[in-house]
């Protein structure tokens, strides 16, 4: 049976209800580590879900940045230097992913705390996380601001990609179960992922007779 | 082994091949269906992989609009009614749900092409799609220009939220694998997930000691 919250039912909930409810009905999410490092060196790499695809030419990708919260050491970064990294998160380390949303002093890199290595790959700035097998260089194209609660879209533009070669299909096409890429739901679960179905693009003349 | 793809790989891929790969590497995606109706009536679902959660209070969900191409009504609609509503897709429509992408004529509902029941819930201006076991009700909240490419961010604010009451579990936390909710990857596949773990809030103090 469906269960309606309305307007004021949502209002009146427990905080931590309403943030768990309202982080688990937008359906599952990419798990994806960003890393960083200062002009300093002090590198940073933290979870995020918040990844969006963008456009495909020039490759552009966005991620949602709460600034007066964890992780704040990634934008700084990413304004101090224009480079992060996106990282998949894979079935063996999604604890240590995890983890590297608690609030860790600034001194301390997540990448030692959660005992994931960080590599550098063709002279890019930022850290990659060495264990994953789909990685992404990105250089900062807009930081763009929600006033609607002052979040802020962050978007970059891909300068190069490492990918596991035997999960590209031809066309480009990616078998990320292969990888064993997981999917966030809500604020703390991982989840496995295996395919279902693939659809040709959806012409108007090849829609099947749906009955 | 990584195969690793420069800037200029990029630039010189054939477009199918970058259009399937930028699709693709941004991990896993939600898979819901946007429902909206003009002021005249005429009603509109389309399928949107590109939903991303805002804010938990109030509830804000964010998802990327190309308003030059597919589906365009579906942002004349929002812009005209400031309704509409985010429908989860589960396993057993995904090929329904996948064809809302072809370029129907704008007198054509994709309901009735694609044979999704519509449904009016609470007086809500927007439809629902009757077979899905999670829909929300927002309100336009807001729209960015995203200069980068065109695209815009359209933020809506939740209304109403309509779930199966069996997935709801204590503390607000969804069992969203009951609903056999799915994941889009690239443009075209629709995925299977099922839980694998859930981790408690990330506190410094309870980290615990990798090796």
């Amino acid at each position: 049976m469906l269960k309606h919250f309305t307007d004021t039912d949502i209002e009146e909930l427990n905080r931590v209800f309403r943030l768990n409810l309202m982080n688990s009905i937008t359906g599952y999410k990419p798990a994806a580590l960003i890393g960083t490092k200062s002009k300093s060196g002090q590198t940073n790499v933290a979870i995020f879900s918040s990844i969006v695809h963008l456009g495909s030419n020039p490759g552009l990708i966005g991620f949602i940045m709460r600034p007066t919260t964890v992780p704040r050491n990634t934008y700084s970064n990413i304004l101090e230097t224009r480079a992060f990294t996106i990282n998949h998160v894979h079935e063996d380390f999604i604890e240590q992913a995890h983890y590297s949303s608690a609030k860790f002093d600034s001194d301390i890199s997540e990448f030692d705390a959660c005992n994931l290595k960080d590599e550098y790959l063709n002279d890019f700035w930022a850290p990659y996380v060495a264990d994953s097998q789909l990685k992404i260089g990105l250089e900062l194209e807009d930081t763009i601001d929600i006033k609607a609660n002052g979040t802020i879209l962050v978007i970059g533009k891909v300068k190069e990609i490492h990918i596991e070669d035997s999960c590209i299909q031809e066309n480009g096409r990616l078998k990320l179960e292969k990888l064993k890429t997981v999917a966030i739901s809500g604020l703390n679960k991982y989840n496995k992922v295996s395919e279902l179905a693939e659809f040709p693009y959806a012409r108007v003349s090849e829609v099947p007779e749906f009955k």
